[in-house]
């Protein structure tokens, strides 16, 4: 089904030089559709911030809430409204070999630059299935990695890895078993992204790895940006993180969520089984932001606490 | 879901200028699936000769054989990488308001122009029902109303199409119900496309009519744009009634489908429940060829006859 | 993907000697989800009151404006609940091949005991087409053809008709062509139900039908099969003539929701496009089940006019 | 949209006193479409060996590998046909809220005597996420939930259990943490399976569990009704062992999947990410069923080896 359109081309060169990719948060209108023209404005606020890329779709973006409808539309609108400005990575994975066919063969159909391809989550499978699966995909494009055994049950071990990067359009790894595991594949040639925050300021000026894929940088994208370019910074990464600590104290994208909703730039609808962190929590995200610096959020309005009542949680969209 | 990024935002003024429309056909795989390369080939084919827009997915192009997302998909992939060339015009209508509110609203969020909104074929509803269909989706974007009462089983009335034309949106209709019917709208300054290639020379030069929305167009876009942008030439529409006539022998796009095989350009793959024209027909078209000179169809070989072994049919894809 | 379990085999015998089909009506929640309660409660109606088989996602029942997921779970649902007493034949009809088969496959393997299967409309295909189309899918179980040209834009020849009663799935054919066609068909042995509440007595009668799939009998089924099982009563026929014109005189199932909701039995909801009659015509309903008796409609409750403000329409749901 | 058919109706008392649950297999044809007539057979073997219920579309099911239109028409195949003789729990979890709130309320609707619910597993949430989540279902009727840490990424913690008890369609967990976990369970009164084979009886005869949802039992049915029915036997867990250590050296259901095909009872057929257990373990797997007897695994046929040209493996269907 491929097409051979140049606008459809992206070489792996243009991915693996990537230095500060944004897992993009998903806004929700009130009856929990997409918000587009909050979600374009979060993506403007990425592209003058300097994130390199995006990852439509991903945990942090919460496509596993998503009909893949939804999900390849989002990567459409999103390569045909910014694909100019920024590179648009679908997370076409799934633990379904078949749904990740189907989702990747569209999503390069409708222009995304490269594929985020995650191991069979939940039903997991032998070695020799993680490789089949992988293959079945990585014919069709730039291709990323994701390793998260924390959310996956499963680790991607080095081995597989090496197998898969054989193949010219494995562009690299998301990594997040940590910076040792990082600092083996970065000394044998292979581009990493790291998968935590709170790691990826050692990941990228000390165990090798290229940048990382970030939660963080939805909401402080300039600082990311200098983390990720302003070589070393120590300071800088401790600064940043009380934030990084408070956004990942439940799991991710719950308190990313609940604080884009207090600094006003998406309404405060939470899809199920996602929930906004409790007013303790939000009370402290209103001090960590005056700590770092209002002007360092995205967002022009003030940073608000919000009541319980603010929130809206919706099953059925 | 509206998204306000200027990509995304269509004049109707842009729209309901245009002269020639192409009802772009889908080829497809042996497998049924999508053929991107002969797609993007006969995309090509259309700009180059001076097609102004492409209806993505209509009855042509068998939107009504796709699911959602391969048509969203085919929208979007439409959109990315030919929508600087030529306007794309999604064929989003559906007999079920609900699929045609999200096709539309998909549609519109991954790039399409306009929208192309059929009256509910086969379910049929009331004329106060008809309204209420299409004003579920005008707000969205420019948009084209298609009547075509052989097809649907009822016709849409003029005071509903008056009555729609109040909103800004409504960039026109597509019209085959005839000349006499094109000239009512026209004369009180309602856009009209004729949807009937054999009427379309007079549509244009005597009625009023802005252009057509061709089917044949897929064959000889050339000709077809003389016949639209080159005045009165009623020699020319003489030539073409043969293929013309010769097309539309069985519903359409049975004929189209038959010919751009015969022509090389897309392989001969059918989706079910369309089947090739049988020999006597193919060898008609051959002459047909021949008789307005192979220089004025799509593709560069030779056209053949093709054996009836050399069509592929396809239920299930 | 067959099932050889006993209880998904139906003979063709059991379909072809239905006297009373009623295409059911499906009723809603205001949020647009079926009302299963309500639907149960219309089931049981049609059960006591002696029709013998239902059709499950009709043009009646709305099939078109169901997704298929929804249309195959309320086919399970009749057949888990109530196969035991009355046939229920799901109209796995498309007009896409892909779609036919796929739900055909899947209402057998629920249990249904027939299918119904339309002809291509809206796309429409040659004969040969339409031939194709029938057999992908003839081979599952017992099918009943449905033939209505007012609706598909295309008439089902005899001659495809009687191709395809070569099959020994084939049951017979809903036929709304009229009485004529019926008697061709019944003079060679095909079995045909009137598609026609009007002309249903005189085919049942005069014209060899045996029986119809019926409309009014959602209102009346007491009356309907007295119609089909109590031998030529010219004077019932007369009688039910009002009702059955009010009933038809907007696309079906425009009357039939209007008067459901008028005598309490469903809530006044409407997946669009169909919206309800206007207030004179629910006067005039008022006014029919007055002179047939109300004791002959279904429910309980007195018959009310409602206004406007009662109708909910829904689009998105 | 509930249903108050008296067949539509399980009480929690009728699913919380089974003893032996299989997660049974979903059989394949060579196009990755469901064998029906390999799955019902699978069932006839379950029901005439004393197995009391059935999980459909669980992970050893593959639910996470088919659409839900799929899932949802083999619970309603599996109601309609074995209903009467067996409990139908259908795996309608999700770790997206909206999908198992619409899986559940189909599944309920077409017969299912009671869901199975995961915690949103690789997305994650917060433990008032989590409760949110089964807070949305459990009205629906019968409900277990299922633990799994190893594959979720997350442990539901026994206070989240605790609080989800106090629901009356609460039936009680399916629990794979350990014995020890199971005690604390069962001394409060909480109904538990154990959901690791090779800890079942201990569970059931020292540690108060109900029985088991097994995984072994769709080999050795009748074993695993004797383990859970006949009294304290150490000598028939331990002669299972072999074959439980077997089954779970790779993931889940790759050695289920080949054993039944060694058997003879399904076609050698995986949907991909699933790949056969290799060559060597397939030799031990015949030896395994000489040392327990072939007499007391499914099926008639000799076991086989089988070459690693005898399977099929399917990405797209």
């Amino acid at each position: 089904m491929q097409s051979l359109e140049v606008k459809n081309r992206t070489s792996v060169d243009e991915i693996n030089k990537l230095r500060l990719i944004t897992a993009i948060k998903t806004p929700y209108l009130p009856d929990g559709r997409f918000d587009l023209e909050a979600y374009d404005a979060l993506m403007h606020m990425q592209i003058v911030n300097g994130s390199e890329g995006v990852i439509v779709g991903g945990t942090t973006g919460e496509g596993h809430l998503m009909s893949w409808d939804e999900h390849i539309m989002l990567i459409g609108h999103t390569v045909n409204c910014f694909g100019g400005s920024i590179k648009v990575i679908g997370n076409t994975g799934s633990n379904s070999t078949r749904e990740a066919i189907h989702a990747t063969e569209q999503g390069f159909a409708v222009g995304m630059h490269a594929a985020l391809h995650i191991n069979p989550y939940y039903g997991k499978t032998s070695q020799e299935g993680l490789i089949s699966h992988f293959e079945a995909v990585l014919s069709m494009g730039p291709t990323i990695i994701y390793n998260v055994p924390t959310r996956t049950g499963q680790d991607i071990p080095p081995h597989v890895i090496h197998s898969l990067a054989q193949n010219i359009n494995m562009a690299g790894v998301k990594e997040c078993v940590g910076n040792d595991r990082i600092k083996d594949y970065t000394d044998n040639g292979i581009v990493i992204w790291s998968g935590n925050d709170d790691e990826s300021h050692d990941a990228r000026w000390l165990y090798g790895a290229t940048g990382v894929i970030s939660v963080t940088s939805n909401l402080v994208p300039g600082l990311m940006h200098e983390l990720m370019f302003g070589g070393k910074n120590a300071s800088l990464n401790s600064k940043l993180m009380p934030l990084i600590e408070w956004l990942f104290r439940e799991p991710n994208p719950i308190g990313l969520n609940t604080a884009l909703a207090q600094l006003g730039v998406v309404r405060p609808v939470f899809r199920l089984p996602y929930v906004p962190l409790p007013l303790a929590r939000r009370v402290e995200f209103v001090n960590i932001v005056k700590d770092l610096g209002r002007e360092n959020f995205v967002g022009e309005k003030d940073v608000q606490i919000l009541d319980d009542d603010d929130f809206v949680l919706v099953g059925r969209y």
